[in-house]
């Protein structure tokens, strides 16, 4: 890519001048400005940022090859999902069995190999990331209080239409709060414990 | 079991009037007090507790029924491995590319299924907790620097034999300092971009 010093130093200047655009945003209203990196953080234009630092969160689980659907698996080529979650959201539902507002469920998406040093059999994970999914929760701006956002890379990304079927099969299925806790096997006994399972669940 | 409360205060009593059992204990060396949940503890006879935090701690990969051997898969029963790293030893690797003194590896053994919820194929982990395997870098404890320790539960082991196989398969085949660096996909460029590789690894 061709990108002149000064033009790049001009977009830069005008970038932080911009309302909404610079660091210190005024374009945010206060209650969303992002007080650390893993609170979400999104544009005026309703766009969520990248969670740059969600391998620094806490991990919920890892599964390989999932799929909620009867279509096969793709012959010779397998996925792991790793799961986390913002260290705040972590500890509420430690404490409560449930999420609070501002809670960002992320799903990595990545190959897995069997040949790789000295491994003969099973799966690893590999570097062919194959991009991240982001569930929301911000009960004031979002109808029925979540939204996913499928990022492909790490630019801001709008939210997936009400219409997507993530959000009918989280509603129908999620163990807790329309979220699949019952693949988080170290927070569903929390959830029983407290009672917050959904009261259409089945295990 | 059966305890009386006198003998229960009595023991309590003891434990804390014993030097190097105590909570403050002057029993461990000064440079070996944990100064926080995620710096390895070991008691004055060597055994190293359980690091109770590591959930919390940052994580590294997953496996899915990953063998280094030719042996035959056990029929019907999957495994998941989830590796964590304490979060000093994980951002000193990011800076350098190695692992510092009073790195502490957590690989949690869990089961996986495919049968639970909406899943139709592949594998989720489970509540089958298998137990969990530490590898602890502390160079003026343990000879080559590094030492396994296996938990079962959570009372505080002893150190395996330097004969075991661990040792010397690390020895042999770790991408760096000892450490399967190899199966970790977002620290693995950091090690050739930092040129930490060890000598005879092979990918």
């Amino acid at each position: 890519m061709k990108m002149s010093v000064p033009s790049f130093v001009t977009l830069v200047a005008l970038l932080a001048a911009t309302p909404g655009l610079g660091p210190e945003s005024s374009g945010l209203a206060k209650a969303d400005a992002p007080t650390d990196a893993s609170t979400p953080a999104f544009l005026p234009d309703g766009r969520l940022t990248y969670p740059r630092q969600y391998r620094e969160w806490i991990f919920l689980s890892s599964g390989l090859d999932m799929s909620y659907t009867n279509a096969p698996a793709m012959a010779g080529s397998s996925m792991f999902d790793n799961v986390f979650v913002n260290p705040e959201a972590y500890h509420e539902f430690l404490r409560t069995g449930t999420w609070p507002d501002h809670t960002l469920l992320v799903m990595e998406s990545r190959g897995g190999s069997t040949k790789g040093s000295i491994n003969k059999r099973g799966q690893f994970q590999t570097d062919d990331f194959m991009g991240v999914e982001v569930h929301v929760k911000d009960t004031r701006r979002f109808t029925g209080g979540w939204a996913f956002f499928a990022f492909g890379g790490t630019e801001p990304v709008q939210q997936l239409p009400a219409a997507a079927p993530c959000y009918s099969c989280h509603r129908d299925h999620g163990a807790v709060d329309t979220t699949f806790v019952q693949f988080y096997p170290t927070l569903l006994p929390i959830a029983r414990q407290k009672g917050t399972l959904a009261p259409g669940y089945k295990p």
